[in-house]
C-alpha cells in the first residue's frame, strides 16, 4: 500500500515570512506575540488570530478534542516544523501529502482583509514562496504545493498562479463560495482572469470544507454534533453551484477536489443531477449537448474521502478515477497515526487496481504529482515508511487530565488510549 | 405492486372552510379571490399568496415546468378535486396517498402569523376538520390524514393532535427547523408538550423538504438548478439537528418521516453519525448508552425517496424497514402517471418481500394505515385501479405553445410528449 494524502493541514511557524518577505514589508507582515494568558496569537493588519493551529489535536486523547490549543507548546511538533512533520507521515506511513493553511484561512482572506493591498499581495507572495521553497522543498517528493489566492484581484491572482506553476505548483487553495466572503460568485465572469490561469497552468482548484467561511448551523442552540456531522454534506453547495455554472462550460478543462467532502454522498448526488436535468433542463436552459451531467462532473471534479466505507462500496458509481484518500493530519477526523490500518479495513475486498487508484495513482495524476522521481517505488510503501521511522514517538501526550476534566466539564472516567502503530 | 405514497401534495379547494369554520370567524377566514390579471388568489390576515398551487404541474409538458399555475383552471382537477384526485390515483397505480398543503406552507405558518390567535386556531381546526373529514373522508382508505400544527402554542398544539388523533390521525406536517421559522430551536423544551401528546397518539412528524422556510441557495446570481438539485440533501440538516437533539433522548418513541428527503445519501449520512460520534462524544458528552447513532436513526427516521436507484441498491444500509416510497403528484419531480414503471426500473432485481415494504408496507406501519380494511387486497394492485380508471384521461394539456415560449424565453422546438399510461 501506497499512501498519497490530499488533504493535511499545516500549522504556520512563527518565523515564516523572514526569509520571504521584501525587507519594506517586514514590519507589518504577520508576526506571532504571547499573549498575557500565554497563549500565542498572530497579528496581522490589527487583526489577532487566537488559534494558531484550529484542532490540531493529532496524538491528543479524545477526550481533549474540544479544547483547542492555543500555544506552540501545546501542540504536535509535526504540525509546524517540516522535520517532526516527515517523522510522522513515516511513522503514519504516508508518502505524500498536500497541506491547507490554518491560520489565514483556507482561501487567505485574512490577508484580503488588508487595506493595503501591495503589502496584502506581498504577503501571499512570500506565504506561497515559504509554502513551496521552505515547507515542500525541504522533502522533495513528499509534498504536493498548493498555493493561497490573491482573492482580491483576479487578473493579480491570475498571476500568482502562473508565477507559482513555473516553480511547479499545480493546486491553488480556493473558497467553496466566494459570494459568501463578499466576492463575486461563481456565476459572475469577474474570475475569469483566474479561471483561464488554473485551465493554462493545470492547476486544480482545492476547495475545503468550510471554506465558505460560513458554518452548517442549524441554531443557536444546537449541540456542536450537530455542525460536525453536517460540515463535509456542505460542500455539496459547492458542487452543485459550479456543476451548474458558466464556468464548466467556459473553461472545459477546468478541474475542481472538493477536499475533505467525503464521497458516500456522491452518488446519490449524481442522480440528483441528472435527474434535475431530465426533469427540469427544458426550461432553466441548461445545456450540456450529448452528455449527462454526472458525465461532467466526473470531467471536472475528484472526490476526497479519510474513511468511507459507503464510499469504497459505491466506488464504481461515484469513478474509481474520482476518489483520492486523505489523512487530515492533525485534525480530530484524521486517524493518524493508523489510517493505514483504517483504511485497510475500509477497503477490505477491493482490488489493487482500484486500492492504487484511490491511495495514490488518483492523486498523483490529478496534481501532477510524481514522487517516484525522488524515490524508489519500493521504499514509498507504508511499511518501508515505518521502517525508516523506527523509535519515533507517536504516543499520545501526556496530559493533565484534572484540568482537562475541568476545562470539559465532564468525568472523563478511565481513559481508553488509541493504539498506535 | 401495491403503492402507497408517503408525500404528495393538494391544491386547497375555494370553499373548503364553508363547512367548518364558526360563524363568528367566517368573514376572515381565508378567501380565494380572482385578481385583476386573471389569477387566482387566497387572501387572509392582509396576506396575498399568489400562487394557489406552487409547481403543481402534473399532466403538463416539462417544457412549462417553471411557469407556476396561478389559476384553478390552469392546474389539473385532480389537485384540487378529491373526485378527480381519485381518478388521478387510479389510473397512476398508486392506491394510497399522504397530501401536504399547498396555500398555508408545510407547517401551517401562513395561519400561525394571524395576530389574532383564536382565529388562527379557528382556521387551523377548520383546516384539518376539511382534510380530514372532506379530503380523506370522502374515500375510506385511499388517504392517510394528516393534521397542520399549531405552530406558536406547543401546549394548544398537543391538544390539536390529541383532537385529530381521536379521528384516526397519525401524521403531522411540520417544519423541519422551528428556529428558522422564528421559534424556538428543537433543542428547547419550548416544545415538550407536543412532543408528548405526538408520543402518546403514536403521530409521525412529517417534516417537508422546504418546510424551514430557508432555500438552498448558494448565491444570488446561481442558476436555479443548483437549488432543485440541493433541495432534498438540505433535509440532512433537520436529520441532524433531531439526531444529536435531547428530543429522542427524552421522548424515546418520537417518530419523524423526512418527507422528500431522498434515501441514497443516508448510508454515508449515518457513517457520519457513527464516525462523529466515536471521534467527539467524549468531549461533546453526548451518550446513547450501547447503541450507535445509526441505530438510534433507525428507530426514529422514516426515509422517503421518489425514484433514487442508489437507495434502492443501499437499502440495507438504510434500513428496509425505514424507506418509503412517494408519488409527489402534482409537483414537477413526480413520474404521475408513470410512477410504478419508473419505480419497477429503479427497483429492478429487488426481492418481492422487500419491494413490498418499500412500496407500501413501511407506509401502513408507520402511519398506522390499513387501506385493506376497506378494499380487497388484489383490488389494490396497480394494475387494478388502473383498470378501474380505464378511459380516464391522463393526456398531457393541451397548451398554448406560442404563449409559453414567449413567457419562459426559449423557443421549445418540437415537442416530445412524456409517454403516458
Amino acid at each position: 500500500m501506497i499512501l498519497v494524502s490530499v488533504d493535511d493541514h499545516l500549522v504556520e511557524p512563527p518565523h515564516m515570512f523572514d526569509a520571504h518577505i521584501p525587507d519594506r514589508y517586514r514590519d507589518r507582515a504577520p508576526k506571532v506575540i504571547q499573549s498575557d494568558d500565554g497563549s500565542d496569537v498572530w497579528v496581522f493588519n490589527d487583526a489577532v488570530i487566537p488559534n494558531i493551529g484550529l484542532n490540531a489535536v493529532a496524538g491528543r486523547p479524545k477526550e481533549e478534542y474540544g479544547i483547542e490549543p492555543t500555544a506552540f507548546d501545546e501542540i504536535r511538533e509535526g504540525c509546524w516544523n517540516i522535520d517532526e512533520r516527515v517523522k510522522d507521515m513515516n511513522a503514519g506511513g504516508v508518502l505524500g501529502s498536500m497541506c491547507f493553511p490554518s491560520f489565514p484561512a483556507f482561501s487567505g482572506r485574512l490577508f484580503a482583509a488588508a487595506d493595503d493591498k501591495d503589502l496584502a499581495l506581498a504577503v501571499v507572495r512570500a506565504y506561497n514562496d515559504w509554502h513551496v521553497d521552505e515547507w515542500c522543498g525541504s522533502y522533495p517528493g513528499r509534498f504536493i504545493p498548493m498555493g493561497l489566492p490573491v482573492l482580491w484581484d483576479p487578473q493579480l491572482a491570475a498571476d500568482e498562479v502562473r508565477r507559482l506553476a513555473s516553480k511547479g505548483v499545480h493546486s491553488l487553495t480556493f473558497t467553496e463560495n466566494p459570494a459568501t466572503l463578499g466576492y463575486p460568485s461563481f456565476h459572475d465572469p469577474h474570475w475569469d482572469p483566474l479561471w483561464k490561469a488554473v485551465c493554462d497552468e493545470d492547476v486544480v482548484l482545492s476547495i475545503h470544507l468550510g471554506s465558505s467561511g460560513k458554518l452548517a448551523v442549524t441554531a443557536n442552540d444546537a449541540p456542536i454534533d450537530v455542525m460536525i456531522t453536517l460540515q463535509p454534506m456542505n460542500i455539496c453547495a459547492a458542487a452543485a453551484d459550479l456543476l451548474w455554472s458558466r464556468v464548466l462550460k467556459e473553461f472545459p478543462s477546468i478541474r475542481i477536489a472538493l477536499s475533505e467532502g467525503g464521497t458516500g454522498w456522491i452518488p446519490y448526488f449524481l442522480d440528483r443531477l441528472d435527474r434535475t436535468y431530465d426533469m427540469h433542463h427544458l426550461w432553466t436552459g441548461q445545456d450540456f449537448g450529448d452528455r449527462l451531467p454526472s458525465e461532467v462532473f466526473r470531467e471536472h471534479f475528484l472526490t476526497c474521502f479519510i474513511a468511507d466505507p459507503i464510499g469504497i462500496k459505491l466506488r464504481h458509481d461515484i469513478g474509481i478515477d474520482n476518489i483520492a484518500w486523505e489523512c487530515d493530519y492533525p485534525h480530530s477526523d484524521s486517524s493518524w497515526p493508523t489510517a493505514p490500518e483504517e483504511l485497510a479495513a475500509v477497503a477490505s475486498g477491493v482490488s489493487d487496481e482500484d486500492l492504487n487508484k484511490i491511495g495514490h495513482e488518483n492523486a498523483m495524476r490529478w496534481y501532477a504529482f510524481d514522487p517516484f522521481v525522488h524515490r524508489a517505488k519500493s521504499d514509498c510503501t507504508v511499511a518501508a515508511l515505518r521502517a525508516e521511522a523506527a523509535g519515533h514517538d507517536v504516543s499520545i501526550r501526556a496530559f493533565d487530565k484534572g484540568r482537562f476534566e475541568k476545562q470539559v466539564g465532564i468525568d472523563l472516567g478511565e481513559l481508553v488510549p488509541k493504539a498506535t502503530a
